[in-house]
């Protein structure tokens, strides 16, 4: 069995060595430019090691792995222009490079690229892949959709954020450890318990994400800390604070940023929605690792790692 | 075999009742919205009419059928956005009626929707019917980049623009086409007799376009007449135009639009680059009647009248 890191860079000189068309430019540059980006490369890792887990032959793993990084990639190219976001991992977004018409339709042949990929997988198994490949595709454009419509929502519950943040990035998390199964002949119950871990510790890792924009060190992050609080976005945290009464209008109007990060910090600490934030990213966790029960312990001991990994780290 | 008519009433029924959620809203409803515009279906057409002409068992073609028309109008989502199109169908454009954002999204996700059509067909043709997908798929955005790019040069060639069409439009067309062939289990040369039909028909339909956009009657055509002399476009018109010395700064200069298109339409018929423009569509037409050589007449029958109809419509 091979190391975390063994998987990353196996993925990474995979991206890296992902050959494009040289022609049309404006379609292919933006796609070298983005894999150059790096990432963190999770997902794909998921699947890498349930199909050495479980024994996985020849390249089926690591082109299902691929196809998810590929769509992974895809979909943020579209959100970053939906975001309007001008950087990601501290660089232009494609949209702000090059511009929106070129984001979009580089995104689309990047979105084509993927199921290329996955169209690589042994006939057999293609079936299978490719109705969970595209039932979490749909998935995460829903979720993508009820992010951009809780900005004009004035309240939003727990539950529908979760739901949110299950859609928008669980399920491919869900999905990747999955297409381990798939290629490793798993039976149904194994690979639904594979999916499940997956979509827990999808969820865990996005409430991890929100307490790092918040409480973060930005060059760890990669990013300014606090975006979520001065774009007023809905999140966990902001949900738990608002449910424990805290001064939320008072927060928005404070204009100086630095001042307004600061309070919010404050604020959500000792109002316990920070602590909440944290016990309900617990509970994602615990439930992530139950789900792997059936499984003897040297089978379990990388999901293990990966999920402390996850909930754990500083960026 | 059914006649033309019949196989456009079967695709527009399927299209008519295809099934979406319905939430998210904002994602879906544009969707419902773009099917009820309608559109020629030609291209699932093709498909239908191949499996009913080599005896396709099961549903087979009408998913490889759906699949061509839910990609074809994901394009044209995605299309409109990047060629900033107020009206298609004399009606607004999904960008103008929601937003960008929105055409974006759910535009991503019919594109979704093409591949679980896909994915419904038998497991012995989809690795075939999804590389040739995935083909084309990346070749419709490479010509749509094409296109783009052809927007900011001073000269574009006969042979770029070909090539360009070819890409954007054809390759749709050859693809509808082989789909009928791959799940009728034709040969590899009779599939690539159709794909050629398919790809040679598409070219001379894209060049009928171009005429009908100057020389056809606005009330058929659906739109405003000229639209690509006002705006400038390179077109096989244009191309020809200036090959034989037509005075396009002149014409580029006319401010008023009603005269910049009659003067338009003058020229290029007194320089003959009307007449050479037609022939050039009726090559292609030729081109595509040869490719099916190898096949009976009752077998050619269809396909002819298919042909003939794309290139003598009015709109």
């Amino acid at each position: 069995m091979t190391s975390l890191e063994g998987f990353i860079n196996q993925i990474e000189k995979e991206i890296s060595s992902f050959s494009l068309p040289e022609e049309p430019k404006n379609l292919y540059d933006p796609l070298r430019y983005f894999f150059h980006l790096g990432g963190k490369r999770l997902r794909p890792v998921l699947t890498l090691m349930t199909g050495a887990n479980f024994g996985a032959k020849g390249t089926n793993a690591l082109h299902g792995a691929l196809a998810i990084e590929l769509f992974h990639n895809f979909s943020l190219i579209h959100d970053d222009i939906m975001d309007e976001a001008p950087f990601r991992r501290g660089k232009e977004t494609v949209h702000t490079k090059w511009n929106n018409h070129i984001a979009i339709l580089s995104g689309d042949v990047l979105f084509v690229k993927a199921y290329e990929s996955l169209a690589k997988c042994e006939a057999k198994y293609l079936p299978d892949l490719l109705n969970l490949f595209n039932k979490t595709a749909a998935e995460v454009c829903e979720g993508q959709q009820m992010d951009m419509d809780f900005e004009s929502r004035e309240c939003v519950s727990e539950e529908e954020y979760i739901e949110m943040i299950r859609l928008k990035t669980s399920v491919l998390l869900g999905c990747a450890i999955q297409f381990g199964g798939i290629v490793s002949d798993l039976d149904a119950k194994m690979q639904q318990a594979l999916y499940d871990f997956g979509q827990y510790i999808g969820i865990a890792f996005q409430i991890k994400d929100d307490l790092l924009d918040l409480y973060g060190e930005s060059a760890k992050v990669g990013k300014q800390i606090g975006g979520d609080v001065l774009s007023d976005k809905k999140t966990l945290l902001s949900i738990k604070a608002k449910e424990l009464d805290c001064d939320m209008q008072t927060l928005a109007k404070i204009t100086d940023k630095e001042q307004r990060i600061v309070t919010a910090q404050e604020m959500f600490e000792e109002s316990g929605a920070k602590n909440m934030v944290e016990n309900a990213m617990r509970t994602y966790f615990n439930r992530a690792i139950s789900s792997l029960e059936l499984f003897p312990a040297d089978h379990k001991k990388l999901y293990n790692e990966f999920a402390e990994y996850l909930i754990n780290r500083s960026h």
